[in-house]
């Protein structure tokens, strides 16, 4: 091997105070494991010597504790782009201590090659293996590591001994070229193959290599499947029969997007114990352990993925399985969730809400308007280039304190007018072709919670009838503020407060 | 010709109450002149005979006095969309007697054949000319006409002797197959056909010919640039020309796609103007005047379109120009507006905002989140792909009395996450790379006017400081609430309003 092998602490002296740093990996797959945490520790030193020390990380998704972990907890994260997922770094962000940049997962990469980020400094690899000609095996994710690779100026790798050989072929890096000499995306089925299984890099640009063992797949297992979350899977799944059945959707079926947790894992349970649905594809930005089973049952023929999401356990299960080495593909995440694939190949997407209003809007990222829980994600990616867009989520939270369906959501990430289904416990509420006004009937009727239907039908009275969508600027964020003051929305009181400010 | 030559009075008699009628065109131009005037007549009859008659209209975008105007005015639109711009049926709607679905326009023809929308019962579509085995040389605007041909179960033909033969290869007619049989669109710059010239309607289904004689483009003229949009225009091509020279735009640009009304016109009127700006191409839904002027001078070498939105007078000096023929192609607006086409072509999206708030979120289609002024259009389907996302708009209206820049939008038509500049006469905010607070710092001091920025400074300064978004829920609408109440936002009095609500 050519380059030269490094400890992660000598590694880390490669970064200075200010630098643009990229890491691989897609959610906590496929991230570098020793080198940001020895970065985290040269902060903590700087710091004690009294000295500024704090780094840009750019990533594909969140990571995992040695990244988004270490560098917080040193103070040593400035800037934070385009997801995360980790409790500390998300008290760090809140706290107004990290500058966080909650972006779409497919355009950060061509965003970087826009220059709209400046240069990227180093870039840290977690692979496989790498060749003295710059071809490196990736692990169990690829995000955004092949234009990192591209544009960073420096890179340094991690080998992870832990990845086995037979991870080889599971990748295909494509990375488009730019505007004005963009080519089409050569992908019309979840399985097809645009790219190369390796990535590349200059092997000038590699400042050495840093031999890790660490295990995979440290992915905590979802909690089972309980009362409400199986209720919803059913209802999706319910509303997916029916839609075949309509001819609304093909007979064949079309692929479909999930997202991570609880809510996704019953909606899979649902799907793979359904007598109507016929085996499917997925082309999706994350798999989970349900996914693993749904592959070894035959109800999932593929799974196009960015990253395998899987526990420690399902990821050994998948190593040791050959044949289900071709059920799977790991793509960049600007194409695992490019809108030109997504529409084309039409691609019903399935995402969580924190909460949704009555006209359709989705608040996916931020509680209250206010403290991120984690970020957009790829749900914009998928929703708003989606055949049918559906939004999940309980009725209710926190007991009967918190409705998830709010007359005015306090943060938008998606708009109503990319929102086709929203399913809850209490039903479906289906939005296509209906007005704003029975757009909300709807959503009152089959989403709401009956404990809530009152305050809201109450709220929609209280609204000046002169527009094509109610409103009434005094109480719209009245559940969200009675809750700041009282923890309990069901205590808002639209009338007292009308009177207030009369 | 095979087909009957019918009136329009006799061609009104196929459609039946509660029918869905799909139109042709793309904003006025293109739209159908005689038959919809003649349904409206008809529906007058019916209801004064105590009959029920009312018709879902679908379209390419907004249409014509004969067809919103006469059917709303007679009482006989059930239901509307994807988009309208009449103020007699924009009143209709905001009275709740249509029920109007404001949809992103490159989706309405997929979701109708997908299924979302029932059958179609019959489309009035004209054109220049049809052939006995259904070749048709469409008008001014293509819209959604190529789809509602297929899908239509009857087809009602207007041929409009005004339309000239030379049309004839201004069209782009292309259809994708839906999934899972979709291909690539195959368009790389903004002049690539992908389709044929004419489209094509089985000959069995239509069931006659309506003869007009009604004159081409009578789009109204924009008012001139004055001192508002004048520098609004120039902030755009400021803006420009230093993302050229910081190579984060090609030297060789990348296609436009503007809007109409009087800012998009000010920003072409400054882009003719530089020094700087190469000659560009276009990648747009719509082509105002303002194109035939930057088509003649050279400045813009290809113009893209779904519609030529031409007044009467540039659209005769159009057609008198042969020359300029091979720079304008009409696309279906599943074409013109895909997001496959928009992101890879590269293009740069410029918008109007009817309002903004510090968190970039945008407002392009409800007055104070409930009356309907237009619509969204295709603003989503632009900004959410382009290269680089402006939205442009004065920064105070009607006197001071209305910040364009608020702290929170009434409605939300984009979110933060897809724009990245917002220009007003004030400057150019840009908010790529900044976290939301640093955001709103960069709104209020670039965009907002000065008269506003004491109190949007006060805004945040009141907002609870434990989030990621700075947020009040009981004044984050006190702007509208206080305009609603007083007619001036700037009466805005935040401490009285958290006194009351103590």
């Amino acid at each position: 091997m050519i380059y030269p092998v490094l400890t992660a602490e000598e590694a880390a002296q490669f970064v200075k105070n200010g630098m643009n740093v990229g890491v691989s990996g897609f959610t906590a797959p496929g991230c570098p494991k020793k080198v940001p945490a020895a970065i985290a520790a040269k902060a903590r030193r700087e710091h004690e010597e009294g000295r500024e020390f704090k780094v840009n990380i750019f990533s594909g998704a969140s990571t995992n504790d040695p990244t988004d972990g270490e560098l917080s907890r040193a103070q040593a994260l400035n800037y934070r782009t385009p997801y995360q997922s980790l409790g500390e770094l998300r008290n760090h962000i809140n706290a107004g201590e990290v500058h966080y940049n909650d972006r779409h997962l497919s355009e950060l990469a061509q965003e970087f090659r826009y220059g709209y980020y400046g240069k990227m400094d180093v870039a840290i690899v977690e692979v496989q293996s790498i060749t003295d000609d710059g071809e490196l095996l990736l692990g169990t994710a690829v995000g955004n590591t092949p234009t990192w690779l591209q544009v960073a100026e420096k890179v340094i790798i991690e080998i992870n001994d832990q990845l086995p050989d037979t991870i080889r072929g599971l990748h295909d890096i494509y990375v488009p070229l730019d505007p004005p000499a963009r080519r089409e995306i050569p992908i019309y089925r979840a399985s097809d193959r645009a790219g190369k299984p390796t990535a590349h890099v200059d092997p000038k640009k590699v400042l050495g290599v840093v031999r890790t063992s660490e295990p995979l797949g440290l992915v905590s297992k979802f909690t089972p499947v309980d009362d409400v979350t199986r209720k919803i899977g059913e209802n999706v799944c319910d509303f997916l029969v029916n839609e075949m059945r309509q001819g609304r959707m093909p007979k064949s079926f079309l692929p479909i997007q999930s997202g991570v947790g609880n809510i996704a894992n019953a909606v899979l349970d649902a799907l793979e114990h359904s007598d109507e649905i016929p085996p499917f594809e997925m082309y999706t930005e994350v798999v989970q352990d349900s996914v693993l089973k749904l592959l070894e049952s035959g109800h999932c023929k593929f799974a196009s993925t960015c990253s395998m999401t899987f526990s420690r356990e399902a990821m050994m299960e998948f190593f040791s399985k050959p044949e289900l080495h071709d059920k799977l593909l790991m793509r960049p995440s600007e194409i695992s969730n490019n809108p030109e694939v997504i529409r084309r190949i039409g691609v019903v997407s399935m995402n969580t809400a924190i909460e949704a209003d009555l006209f359709g809007n989705i608040n996916s990222s931020h509680v209250s308007g206010t403290r991120l829980m984690n970020g957009i994600g790829g749900s914009g990616d998928f929703t708003r280039n989606a055949y049918t867009s559906i939004f999940l989520c309980p009725s209710i939270k926190k007991d009967d304190c918190i409705s998830t369906i709010v007359p005015m959501v306090s943060h938008v990430d998606h708009t109503g007018h990319s929102v086709d289904i929203i399913v809850t416990d209490q039903g479906v509420a289906d939005l296509r072709f209906k007005d704003p006004i029975q757009g909300a009937e709807e959503i009152i009727e089959h989403a709401a919670h009956p404990v809530y239907r009152p305050l809201l039908r109450e709220y929609l009275k209280l609204c000046k009838k002169n527009g094509h969508i109610l409103m009434n600027h005094d109480i719209a964020l009245a559940f969200h503020s009675t809750l700041g003051k009282t923890g309990d929305m069901r205590k808002t009181d639209f009338a007292q407060i009308l009177e207030k400010l009369a």
